[in-house]
């Protein structure tokens, strides 16, 4: 798992498993006949961890629904903080990386997908009427993937978080504006009494950044 | 170009560029010392192709900077129907598959990735009024790219482009959501003349898929 996170599936070498593992030869293939054997077993444990591993930590102290998509969005933030933006999302890299992967491959890359995206479509569920009635939970939940990939890829290639930040804050933008738009709609239609704004108490990912 | 872009960069041997190429190694080394030079000189050309090889057939027939940022759009949704999905942007594979990419290298994949923003940044200054004047043109761009890369990983993954579309959807939601907005705020301020709606004539990218 840590191999193929830091350097990538093909630049790991089955001698560097076996010394990384400390096991021998034997017992390695007895368990995982081949390499891609081994690689499907990392992306059941990544599917297996998507709760425990990702999302309770990042949801402990978050009970608001908004609040927790952009805070599963900050815990992207700190690992590329963390790691001086040369942190990549595992399965990312793997689905690009991969040029032309096996059906199970490709599938369990996907599996991974559809938890992480179910999960953020579940919490734009629970904000209810605080996001238009026409808006597709679905489709906006796979934007959050997409906006979490397409910042993390720009941020690691630039060295700057600021480019992560860049795109969640549009993000929030977006966020903000479909939340006027439901407020909007709750009061021309029966209710008078304002809703809260879609996107608060979610905190803004950071102070904008200076120009380049 | 042709072996980093299907096959990736690590994935391809100098055996087989040498194949390619129909050359012998003395005059590969002549040129290109180490693999490495070769990647640079590929990630020169795309840079240099940007405009020739992408956004002018992009841009042929349309003029409208806000529908100019969807047609470029349009160009990856149909290189992903071309290749049945397995499509992936060169160099967002490679900015995923270089774990820790040399200096040169990564600064070359970040050129490529500014000289993309900043053709989209021209078009959202055009776009002028039909835009909130608070609104970053230079950070909507990046997400212009994020959505792009996002979309075309998610597609590829899931091998069907309508992950590309609801991404690509989302995005023009939000582009008329600040149309509207820009236009209120014109009306409020000044203008009473209605300014075009902010995203048309772009076309949608496509009709709204079954969910899944």
């Amino acid at each position: 798992m840590q191999l193929f996170w830091r350097k990538g599936y093909g630049a790991t070498s089955i001698a560097e498993i076996l010394e990384q593992a400390d096991v021998k030869s034997g017992s390695l293939y007895h368990f995982f006949p081949g390499k891609q054997d081994l690689l499907l077993a990392v992306l059941e444990r990544y599917r297996e961890g998507l709760r425990p591993m990702l999302l309770d930590p990042a949801w402990a102290r978050v009970s608001d629904p908004v609040a927790r998509v952009f805070a599963l969005l900050a815990r992207y933030r700190a690992s590329l903080v963390q790691t001086d933006c040369t942190y990549g999302c595992p399965i990312g890299a793997l689905a690009l990386e991969l040029h032309e992967p096996d059906p199970p491959v490709r599938e369990a890359l996907a599996v991974n997908f559809r938890g992480w995206t179910s999960a953020v479509e579940e919490c734009l569920a629970l904000a209810g009427p605080r996001l238009p009635a026409d808006v597709d939970r679905r489709e906006l939940a796979q934007l959050v993937l997409t906006v979490m990939e397409g910042g993390v890829m720009q941020a690691r290639t630039h060295r700057d978080v600021a480019y992560f930040d860049g795109s969640v804050r549009q993000l929030a933008a977006y966020f903000d504006e479909l939340g006027k738009r439901a407020r909007a709609g709750s009061l021309r239609h029966r209710n008078t009494r304002p809703t809260r704004a879609v996107s608060s108490p979610a905190p803004s990912p950071a102070p904008k950044p200076r120009r380049r």
